[in-house]
């Protein structure tokens, strides 16, 4: 649960107040699909145990559209061209209040929920009886599991319309609520809306992004309401004034959608759905940090300052980063120990505590990395490719940082800094959200790395996002953020690439293959087989099936092979036919990960057939062919269309150190942009450069094309 | 609309069943939220002067769980404990009917409409004098706009309980709903169901796809229905044989989720919702045509086989499509021919016609720039990177093919035949959709290139999507569709990129910037600003914001400009500097395409400025500084980060065939994988090729690292 939404816990008494938006249609009637859902949810909240007080709006409203049918069907032609009178809006309140309350009624009883009508008057409440004996009714009530229903006596209200907008229908039933909300001592107040919640700007615009959180201090002024919606005819200024003011008194408030069918019991799951008003959400370290927005237009801004330096300037930054690290190591430690303990307590997996941990030299081993980085070529503004278009003027593609990346990464803290280091190394932007396992560790590596770059370029170069409930905020910016990489497991991913439009780099599965051909050496074939599957088995490029051509099973290689693998403790599942063979269980599906000590074993005719079920069943990972024939081994290497295709070498191989590209940010399976290791060039793009000296198109007709490939110059 | 949807213009009469699944909740009790948005639906309709008959079940289901709370009130703690008799579901029958009706009656009562209740059972029918009272007394209600609500008269039935389910509870008035349907006449019968129609397997697969129209002679036999859902008891094997009988009978029958609160209203506006059965179905050819997922894997399939050739075979078959474009011109021109003389008769303005035309040449064109493709160096397995890793093991990066692509392009037939040449040149599968104007233009241009593939490959590498309604199916296919790239209006592309999670290569805006430093050669700015923005105003690349140092203002040469382009037919508007010193009009926003001859100007102090105009409103297409200092000009050149930056060249160079790219897929913006224009490079991704002779990982004890690169073999 989000920890600004933990006071629901405590909440038992709950206010709902519907307005007009909500419970009317565009043509002035009842809005019976929308009132019979708000009925249904508050059933729920009746049999769950909580006391529900419903405010109901809308009864004017719905008043105007019966007495408007009613004239009509007794009007004469004659009286039809006169001039219509305004209707009396008291008489109107009469007519709305009883159809209201029939439908509530109805509704609540079929629903097997007995429901009882209110009606009050501001001036009532003058009274202290009154508020006393109100108190009172409504805890009987209560008692009773009925459902009282509040609404204003406006057909016999003497006071003025100070409210009343241009329909004649009243907009304060929000403060009504909130006046009940104190007086009868609620531990929460909901105050529907025809929107989701309270937005930055006018909800309609681009960019407009709900608030969650509410703190005046922050938003206030700093809103701009927009036009009232066409529906809604409170808006939302009285909403906020209402809840603000039940906030100040203690009593948390909501500003929700009445259009959703289960806001209310997702507000009271403790789901963050609209907008929280509370009366310590100002001293909340969450709202009190920037926006997801504000965040990643820092870091693009700051990225711009960056690849702007001199590549001198950008290399020290990264010496001086791996010399903070170090300077800072006993402080790191401290910081890391205390996750380590924390985790201890909390009683995670013994491999959590072991990717949590920062072992002895890791800072060192860390430092040095980075300084290796330092070293590396300058991978940007490098020339990819020149050429002469015409007499003048050349063409160049060039390499650039992408913009701005967004990493969320899972437990190992030694992440952060390889992935803050690869972005500086390639003038990205970045956004970190780590695990909240690890949150000191990454606090204090966040601070030490971010305080080493100066300040021509800005530490907003790099943020950590500490909630995850900023990740939903942050998927949206498609607009600002151009690349999200997950670093965790299968679900992570799959729950990212599922909520974003922003292209995702990475895998979600690691099914890797290998092969062994007839014509396989069979020690080798034994060799790599076992590293593939044993060396780390719950890497993404361990070995998670074994293919094996019908023809090596005659030669016996293969029942040692079997044998061995039993032997060092993996369990065999088989296809079919293997199964069949081995006499071992039979798996469901081909397209599954172990990620343990176990794997699936099948028998095929060829290499065509390995191809085939590769292509069928795998995640286009890592595939690997073990063969003495080079001919075979050809096809397999040319037409597997995976990330990383291998011959008579382990698939543990396809990692960015042992590929020589430094540091990795992932593994990529995705078919667009960087496969296989991602390196610093995977977090590049490339620019178009064209130098001329006054070149015009001019319908093509003044330009003679060269079109004449140039030597890069180094 | 959709063609098969046609039938919904002749529709007067509608009969709308709802089943016990659609009407009550998980509790048993009456789901009064979608009852009463189904009222609201259905008094929508009658409003629109639909004739609209309810089959209302769902009473046997609410009355049971009326009985079993009224006999937990009557019941002493003694019999509480007694082993409960089963309840009578006549008895429940019965209490559910009239708490059902007095539900419907109060939700349309609210809306203003009359119901009334009409008991049938199916014995009632074999007597025909009932039958024909029974159209005349619907007749009557339906003349006067009252809703009819059927259901089975469960109470008195003296029927035995054929279908009746182990809750007790009847399943069959969708065959009642049929009965009726013929009876009555109806032109349309709508299911309502828990699920959005019927499924090529069960709802909940992850691969399972809504049938849009059922045709029986392929559906039937094909389709697993899977387990009932847990809420809805009637089971979809009831409703598709209700509704194939129906439709058998000339009554088109839409099965469609009873969940949403617009399906029905969807219906009828003929979108495409649910399930249609249709007597004519089996002859449209929409549903003969292949479903969008199959399509997609098919040309998987087709690629891998094309790639799987030798290169000379790849170009063969290119060169064999320039021959067949060639020989069949005739053809073609015949075609096209009579797209155009449509389009005319449509009225379709002059660009349109223009662009659909294919002029004389074209086809010779287009064989011609094949020809160039088909020469140029083979671009599957180039390697990229050579690299040693250890003594033995070395490591190639190679070029490969995307995989499958989906092209959504406007008008021009021409596009058709350089994206399908550059997928075949670059060994991609290709499902190409195209604008209706050009139907015939497109149907024979993919006839042609494709009988032109060898079976080897099959001419399903190239799909030719031919109805809109099928894009949505095949956006969602993002494990089978690697790169969709849309070739059209903003709109269009802005649309396709809100609905996928495939990667969109494209652009939506082409804001291009000129900005003229303080000291640029004047005559040279008027020359690259003129071609800029007239040499083509619709085209993406063309100039639409004029960027202007503000001291190049007080030399003159900004005036002779101004008057220039004014003089040649462009409209200025400006910002807010600009607008107050030339008198002209301001503008709302600087993010604004105009595609005419309009542009914006504005006044800046200097390079970094205009840096940061471009980089605030711009839409990082391709941005260009006019300058004589060369220092001025780098800072542009390596800040600014569009996808193309020209220096003293007209923004209209930026264009694949300018490029040298040969052919170009569109061009752009996007910062991930190709930028700027894309031939057949942007067509491709990577693959790692590692070759050993036994490696293995081992914990990296055993290897000796040497990464080092080597030299590419060409």
């Amino acid at each position: 649960m989000d920890s600004s939404r933990e006071f629901v816990k405590d909440v038992k008494r709950v206010i709902v107040k519907v307005g007009t938006a909500v419970v009317t249609r565009a043509d002035g009637r009842l809005a019976v699909g929308r009132v019979g859902a708000l009925c249904e949810q508050l059933k729920e909240l009746n049999s769950q145990g909580y006391e529900v007080i419903l405010v109901a709006s809308g009864a004017v409203g719905v008043g105007i559209q019966r007495l408007r049918y009613r004239r009509l069907v007794n009007s004469s032609l004659d009286d039809l061209q006169k001039p219509q009178i305004e209707l009396d809006s008291k008489a109107c309140a009469a007519v709305g209040q009883s159809s209201l309350m029939a439908l509530y009624d109805t509704l609540f009883s079929q629903l097997d929920v007995t429901a009882s009508q209110l009606l009050v008057a501001n001036s009532d409440f003058r009274n202290p009886h009154f508020r006393m004996q109100l108190s009172e009714t409504v805890g009987s009530l209560l008692d009773l599991r009925v459902i009282p229903i509040f609404n204003e006596n406006d057909a016999i209200s003497t006071r003025g319309h100070p409210n009343e907008d241009s329909s004649g229908i009243f907009c304060d039933n929000d403060s009504l609520a909130t006046l009940l909300a104190l007086e009868l001592k609620a531990d929460l107040l909901v105050l529907l809306s025809d929107v989701e919640g309270l937005y930055n700007a006018p909800p309609n615009k681009p960019h407009a992004e709900l608030i969650h959180t509410y703190v005046k201090e922050k938003h206030e002024g700093e809103i701009t309401f927009g036009d009232k919606s066409k529906v809604g005819r409170g808006g939302m200024t009285a909403k906020v004034k209402a809840a603000d003011q039940a906030a100040d008194a203690g009593i948390p408030t909501v500003i929700t959608s009445g259009y959703a069918t289960d806001n209310i019991v997702k507000v009271l799951q403790g789901q963050r759905v609209g907008t929280l008003f509370h009366k310590d959400a100002h001293s909340w370290t969450l709202v009190k940090e920037i926006g997801a927005r504000e965040m990643a237009v820092a870091a693009r801004e700051c990225s711009r300052r960056l690849q702007a330096l001199p590549s001198k300037d950008r290399r020290k930054i990264l010496l001086d980063i791996a010399d903070a690290l170090e300077a800072n190591e006993s402080l790191i430690k401290v910081e890391n120990e205390a996750d380590v303990a924390a985790a201890q307590e909390a009683g995670y997996d013994k491999s959590l505590l072991s990717r949590l941990a920062l072992k002895p030299g890791k800072i060192s081993g860390l430092a040095k990395s980075i300084r290796i980085l330092a070293d590396m070529k300058e991978p940007i503004g490098h020339v990819l490719s020149r050429m002469e278009l015409a007499d003048g003027l050349i063409l160049e593609k060039t390499s650039c940082p992408l913009g701005v990346l967004l990493v969320v990464f899972e437990a190992r803290p030694d992440a952060l800094v390889q992935i803050a280091s690869l972005a500086i190394r390639s003038g990205d932007g970045l956004l970190l959200k780590g695990g909240k396992e690890a949150n000191r560790s990454n606090a204090i590596l966040h601070k030490v790395i971010t305080e080493a770059i100066p300040d021509t370029v800005g530490e907003k170069l790099i943020g950590l996002v500490t909630t995850r409930e900023q990740i939903p905020d942050l998927l949206k910016l498609d607009d600002v953020i151009d690349l999200v990489i997950p670093r965790g497991s299968n679900k992570l991913v799959s729950q990212i690439k599922d909520s974003t439009k922003i292209p995702v780099l990475g895998h979600a599965d690691g099914i890797c293959h290998v092969y062994i051909d007839k014509s396989a050496n069979m020690k080798m074939a034994k060799h790599i087989v076992l590293d593939a599957k044993t060396d780390y088995p719950a890497a993404c490029n361990a070995m998670e099936t074994l293919l094996v051509h019908k023809d090596f099973l005659s030669n016996g290689g293969f029942n040692k092979l079997v044998t061995e693998l039993q032997r060092k403790g993996v369990t065999l599942h088989g296809g079919p036919r293997a199964s069949a063979l081995l006499n071992i269980s039979q798996v469901n599906s081909f397209h599954h990960e172990y990620n343990s000590m176990a794997c699936t074993v099948e028998i095929v005719d060829d290499v065509h057939s390995a191809i085939d079920h590769i292509h069928r069943h795998g995640s286009s990972h890592t595939d690997c062919i073990i063969t003495e024939d080079s001919k075979i081994a050809e096809i397999f290497l040319l037409q597997v269309d995976s990330a990383a295709v291998f011959h008579n070498a382990s698939t543990r191989f396809c990692d960015g150190a042992r590929f020589g590209l430094g540091a990795e940010v992932g593994i990529s399976t995705s078919r667009i942009h960087a496969r296989g290791p991602v390196g610093v060039e995977g977090l590049l793009t490339s620019r178009w450069i064209l130098k001329g000296n006054g070149h015009i198109v001019d319908g093509d007709e003044g330009v003679i094309y060269t079109h004449k490939s140039l030597a890069l110059q180094s």
